[in-house]
């Protein structure tokens, strides 16, 4: 089954990861004298900044994903290969997957990050991240069951529990996730439920530092938290999180320690570095910072190692300014194509200016005519805000066959308010409302290891 | 936790399952003057005609599914409960959940019915059915990652055997999946693998009886059967499947013995009633019928219960016919409209005839302009055939709030033969193709028990 890539030359590019930095360097190397191999875990791409409308029931995972070689089926000089890279070797330029082997002449390293829960690695169960498509409906299943579980139980305050929704982390995703909550509770939900009425529902957002949206200006992240507060959001900002457990978050702001139970916990806080950047620091020296990202050269090549690139939220570049670029979509699709355009230069015999991020502004979306926008030499929020995170998103989506029904679906849910994607899906075990011993409800958790009914 | 339900004056309709013959029932029931419990284990009610769209990766499953919440959310008379029924008690009229309890003045089960492997249930992991949204999503991951499989394999015959795709059972769902799978490898996939020509696979449809669509006019199966020959499908009838295993299909045609080497058997022949049909036949003594259906009286009531009905695929209905009415989604709906109706009229102390189904025709698609429709009087097949057909099935979506992304979603995919929803996922395990002992690859099977990787 062990087999290199059959043929040498022309140059080829090895590309693992097909999120938005890898898969921008691959288009961008479509056409080029070089042959390249773009390797994914997963078969499809995914436009994960709209992530947060499969957890909360507005989109299906198809509707924001791509499947790789539909994108790539026109770029005749890329295969795709669908597996998982445990090792390389940069001596005899080889990257090593489980049944095969590729010899690279350039290799892309795009593998991203994923959560970190700060050394409490045991929280992931009990509050999940949203990282993947099973993390998105993971999260929409225990939105909804939560929901239901509430619909059941006669116990106000254990009711009050399943009806609170703690969101730890108060950046755009933080941001997007309770937004969104509220407006399910708040009108999309409101007539469904006969027992419960969901605009009791609770949904707080716990930030850390001063201010929610730490990275934008503060005069934004005052205004993305009035409008959050608007929607029914409890923004509490220099609260950390100290313990989630027996559904219960302890939290400790200033010297004041709090005890809120709430039945669904979700984690957008810490991110730490793929796998891949221990194996890139073992085989090549290269220096990682404290998450484990991968300290980059100005041209986004490993230290010494000019033939191996690291782009997209694995990277650390902070040759721009004092601290490194952000991890988002646009600073890793701008990586990937610099990359792919240094490859083609380099072939061609020239070299390339060390890479500059241009930074179009950041945004966030709070919920429906609410977002904050932030173009660097202006600021703005409200309906307007809104509408340029749409036409944003929708541009990039621009690349797949589907943003169309995207368009559509948000049309349609913007309209009618409705929420079409609110499945309860999973196993048999996990796809029900569990009674334990006590005769409690409860919500299966995801291993199956864990459910005993 | 154990509750009765608060209120027993109005009348209490409690309705078991909220498929179409449940949920028709319970919208026929809106406004009347009873109280109505939908009981299901789900949350959304499945349009399941269209399930094999999503088994081959062109709908996604909330294109197809309604919340049922969201659905009656008009329904002020109606409560929806998320459960499962475990017992019921005819003699104090109780409906026993996991955890509660439900009295009733009148009962409807609508459970339908699930698979059956005529005693080889052990077939269910290697030959997966589709019942459910989750079973579409196995089919889906299956079919994709056997492409991908075969990308990745260099023997010429272990490739064969991964680009085999053998389906069980000619009737509708078995036809549809055959047709939906030839667009696939035939024209959907075409330019996006550079290994293999997914041209050269070999969808095989198998059927016991001398046709396919044997409910139809022998003439409409042979149209049917001739279309899926243009399409690439191969169709042998007459052919019985002796066994599953090691990857390989044994069939029987009359004498001939064959093994057919294939990675991906699907499974669209029996089916058996849903465990509600045995509780019904020991708590009130009803007649079943070899696959477990429920013999129900002219008014779909259980002979000596009148306040019990059984509707839809559970039912077996014989007095229109000497053969029962069909499981199909119109005798289901004007299953449980009749009895809705049933109900009110007693109510008001009138009586009504039996039940006597319309039947308004009946028809499969084969794929891309290509479907056999039978109205009775009016037999057709072809484009005009595929247009009916999706009409009729834009019409009775038009129940939903989704019908319009549906049908966008349809035109989309008609003209660019593309399909968005190719997406494998699943676990971090069977979200991979996997490398055995001997080195080969293997696609790792639902339960994670099985898998070793």
């Amino acid at each position: 089954m062990v087999e290199a890539v059959e043929n040498q030359s022309p140059h080829h590019v090895v590309i693992v990861g097909g999120g938005f930095g890898g898969l921008y360097a691959a288009k961008a190397l479509s056409g080029a004298p070089v042959h390249v191999t773009l390797v994914d875990k997963r078969n499809f791409h995914l436009f994960q900044p709209l992530l947060y409308q499969v957890a909360t029931g507005t989109l299906s995972p198809a509707d924001i994903s791509s499947p790789l070689r539909a994108v790539l089926s026109d770029s005749k000089n890329t295969k795709v290969l669908m597996g998982e890279v445990k090792d390389i070797d940069p001596q005899q330029r080889k990257v090593i997957l489980s049944g095969e082997e590729l010899i690279y002449d350039t290799l892309i390293v795009a593998t991203g990050v994923s959560h970190f829960y700060f050394g409490n690695e045991h929280w992931a169960t009990v509050a999940p991240g949203l990282k993947t498509v099973e993390d998105a409906l993971e999260m929409r299943r225990r939105i909804f069951m939560a929901f239901e579980a509430a619909e059941k139980e006669t116990n106000p305050e254990k009711r009050r529990a399943w009806l609170t929704f703690a969101i730890i982390g108060g950046g755009p995703t933080g941001v997007e996730l309770a937004g969104a909550i509220a407006e399910l509770a708040y009108s999309t939900l409101k007539r469904d439920f006969r027992n419960i009425d969901t605009a009791e529902a609770k949904i707080l957002l716990l930030e850390g530092m001063d201010r929610i949206l730490p990275p934008y200006a503060p005069e934004l992240s005052a205004k993305a938290e009035a409008s959050l507060q608007r929607l029914g959001v409890t923004v509490q900002t220099k609260t950390l999180v100290t313990n989630i457990a027996d559904n219960i978050v302890t939290t400790k702001q200033g010297d004041k320690i709090e005890q809120i139970p709430a039945r669904t916990t979700l984690w957008a806080a810490g991110i730490k570095a793929s796998p891949m950047g221990k194996v890139l620091a073992e085989r090549t020296g290269a220096a990682i910072d404290r998450v484990g990202r991968v300290i980059v050269e100005s041209d986004l090549s490993i230290s010494g190692h000019p033939n191996i690139f690291v782009v997209g939220d694995l990277a650390s570049f902070s040759h721009q300014n004092e601290k490194p670029l952000p991890g988002v979509a646009p600073v890793a699709m701008q990586e990937g194509e610099y990359v792919a355009n240094l490859i083609k230069q380099r072939i061609a015999g020239y070299s390339m200016a060390p890479f500059q991020y241009v930074d179009r502004g950041s945004m966030a979306v709070i919920g429906r005519n609410a977002a904050v926008v932030d173009l660097g030499y202006v600021k703005f929020s409200g309906l307007f805000a809104w509408l340029t995170w749409v036409f944003v998103h929708i541009y990039f989506l621009i690349e797949f066959d589907n943003k169309l029904i995207v368009m559509l679906q948000w049309g349609w849910n913007y309209w009618t308010r409705k929420r079409g994607a609110r499945l309860i899906t999973g196993d048999e075990v996990i796809g029900k409302v569990g009674i334990d011993a006590n005769g409690d409800y409860y919500v299966p958790l995801k291993s199956k290891e864990t459910v005993e009914v």
